[in-house]
């Protein structure tokens, strides 16, 4: 199925003269894409795959540095490659006009450099799964507390490159607050960055870094803030009436600097399928429960303290009318939270298209950005299942999270998806921002220039010049 | 004093008709230079003062828009002024090779934008003095907690420009983690950024603008995020036995996440300036009672509460020996906490050398990088008093501020000054950041290569000659 390798010969060898390099078409079809709805159709037959040449595997930032040198001299795009969790057609192997494109595979960059015990700062390189960033911290007293729901699969770097969030993001910051330095490989050279936990020396040139997609460099090691393992992690289920009312409510823990480490409002479609997934009886239970008391619309919110405080929680809970569902609503939440990417093959089998996408803006736009992406949805796909929930909160504002799911187009399930997503992205666009942490990839790319203008795309593409003057690196994403 | 405007007929002609403008000497000699110890030589004679040909005053962001572009086609340099209370020559009049140099005076900027009281977010414009801003902030019930000791004068577009901190940093955030979003006017264009609280829309360029110290454009309006003005803000002092018992008390403070909003530890020595300047009597029963507690060498700790809780800090606070000062001790802090600024006139004119600078690194670095800066300066200065303390806290580290005072070399001063300076930078350089919240600006200039590396002056320069192509924006300063 993978296409032959258009990689010279001479290329290989100088390739492999600074690296391991495959080009078996298991190893290339396994890093041809992401984990998209419209990866997934392509891998069942509805689109082409764009399969890389080949897969170079550094096992050091030298390496990676050597690769990058091999590759501008013989012309060879280069797309940076860590747990291929990407939902926005980020590591797409596009070749961008090159004579061939590698999938820079960066697994064998797994170690945990360095931990300052004092300062709380760890050093990971950027080909570590989050699984094993954790154990390797663990064997410290210590954790990132980032798990997104990529946790099982993705990588260091890629939190980084993508600016990612995750879940306990009110607790322990979104990814790129955790980063305090950073060692990057570009084409120009090697880049470091970070000497302080905060600096006034010019821009924040970290930040410039973090969510460049590949574009400037290959981030190969991050320093990050880590804090001590919670001791007894809990989670809570409660149910608000109605949607309005969950919003004020996460709003108000969020001003009052009390959320909890998760915090998570579903709306009621959403807590719909979250109280029918908890089975038969119970589901029968719960729903028997929550009417009881009085509520007409039930609203699931999720609450997770891993080091914070329950109590101050609680405490700024006052005012609002709370349904507790206890710890067991919470715990199943935790221990399924995983289970959404898992379960997309078997719906694709019964011919379901389900995707989900996100965005985030003020509080004061929240209900109406919520509503123009329903409707922008049930108007391109007919009558979809949309739910949606709030999963990142902040002082000034939220995210939103929807996901659909409707009938496949057994004709052109492509296009089906396509119109329903720009029907979306035209919906967000000018009311929140196009992505708040699937990033932007090939498939936001065209979203970009409204939201950063087109002076912030040629600042980012002045930069790329710089770092990456023949421009092999992730081509056709981002800018 | 002033020397001759020379600024040419034609570009006075072209600038009066877009902006209010003065060619006034007094005008033109308020606005050369800042407040650095070498500022205020200067203005005493020692050193020539960089006086700007003209003063320009725009009413509006288009106006800025207008004088940029006469600017560029007068190749007039353009040095964005505010409080003018830099310490690092960061508005310095420099030409850098244009026909003349003009300081564009925001002062008539000075609007509350607008407030969203929901999301708790307000522009403001970049003009507006910090007082005025809390004073308008203030009629809505808001704050921004952002009190550097520059407070009195320094306005909302400096604090971005320079990546300010404020004295509540531990509470409220440095003032770039205020910011959501920027409006910028540079010769390219206008230039607009912030669409949500949080975002992976690609880098986040918000933090390329602050920290750019008026190269890329000139910020005109920022979005802010507020909070509520605190009801009962409390400050207290208390005693701690040498500096390291002191370090280890803000570091487990920071790393519970229990800090007080304000938090300051002095060393030995500035702990017994605070303590003689509390006056006769009360200096000496203070000193009495500290010496009665066991404390051989008492290091002040100063906490404020202006929202946060004080009984979380004080809990955290356990197993760590403190002296309770009070609150008089506390306020005392807070009612003089401008003065420093105010006193160094009356200091100069007593012949003696006074002056402050500042660096933050990881903790595990903390106490040799202080040695190192304290070294520096006592060998490069002969017999100074240095005084130093920690006045913003982080998980992972925290800043150093040093306050040295000597008798003024009376044949050179400046060369005194001079050396002084070098050897601290050359002993931070490595071992932390060149500045922490003064910027960069013409003085810190030669170290920033060796903080983000040759690549990282080269990303600041492609990004400047993108946005401002002809380079009329603050020459020398930098990069």
């Amino acid at each position: 199925m993978a296409p032959e390798s258009e990689l010279s010969e001479d290329a290989f060898e100088a390739l492999e003269a600074v690296a391991e390099i495959s080009l078996d078409a298991e190893d290339r079809l396994g890093r041809a894409g992401g984990l998209s709805y419209l990866d997934l159709l392509k891998r069942r037959g509805h689109g082409e795959l764009a399969v890389p040449d080949a897969v170079v595997r550094p096992a050091s930032p030298e390496e990676v540095q050597e690769v990058l040198r091999v590759c501008v001299e013989h012309d060879v795009a280069v797309v940076p490659f860590g747990g291929g969790t990407s939902v926005v057609g980020g590591v797409e192997a596009l070749r961008g006009g090159k004579n061939a494109v590698i999938a820079l595979d960066l697994a064998r960059l797994d170690r945990l450099v360095s931990v300052d015990p004092v300062s709380r700062v760890a050093v990971l390189q950027a080909g570590l799964p989050a699984p094993d960033a954790e154990k390797l911290l663990g064997e410290h007293g210590f954790t990132l507390g980032h798990v997104p729901q990529s946790f099982e699969r993705a990588t260091i770097g890629g939190f980084a490159a993508t600016r990612s969030a995750g879940q306990a993001s009110s607790g322990y910051g979104r990814f790129e607050d955790m980063v305090e330095g950073v060692r990057v490989q570009t084409p120009a050279g090697e880049w470091r960055l970070g000497s302080a936990p905060a600096s006034a020396a010019g821009p924040d040139l970290r930040q410039l870094v973090i969510g460049s997609e590949g574009l400037f460099g290959v981030i190969t090691e991050v320093a990050l803030r880590v804090r001590p393992k919670p001791e007894n992690p809990c989670y809570e289920g409660f149910i608000v009436d109605g949607w309005q009312a969950g919003e004020a409510l996460i709003r108000d823990l969020a001003q009052r600097q009390a959320l909890a480490d998760v915090t998570r409002l579903s709306d009621v479609d959403e807590t719909e399928v979250a109280i029918a997934l908890t089975g038969g009886r119970k589901a029968d239970l719960l729903n028997r429960y929550v009417k009881l008391r009085g509520i007409k619309a039930p609203c699931l919110v999720i609450m997770g303290w891993e080091g914070r405080s329950r109590a101050a929680t609680m405490a700024a809970t006052h005012g609002h009318k709370l349904v507790r569902l206890g710890r067991a609503m919470g715990e199943a939440w935790r221990h399924g939270r995983f289970n959404g990417p898992r379960q997309r093959d078997a719906l694709l089998d019964a011919g379901v298209c389900v995707e989900t996408l996100e965005t985030a803006t003020h509080w004061s736009k929240l209900t109406q950005l919520r509503s123009a992406v329903r409707d922008a949805l049930t108007e391109s796909l007919g009558d979809p299942v949309v739910m949606c929930h709030i999963s990142h909160a902040y002082e000034t504002g939220a995210s939103l999270y929807f996901t659909v799911l409707v009938p496949r187009d057994l004709h052109d399930p492509v296009a089906q998806w396509e119109r329903a997503k720009t029907a979306a992205c035209s919906a967000i666009s000018g009311l929140g921002t196009i992505t708040h942490h699937h990033a932007v990839g090939r498939d936001h790319a065209p979203y970009l220039p409204a939201e950063i203008g087109p002076l912030g795309i040629d600042v980012l593409r002045s930069v790329k010049s710089t770092l990456d003057p023949t421009g092999i690196l992730n081509p056709g994403k981002l800018v």
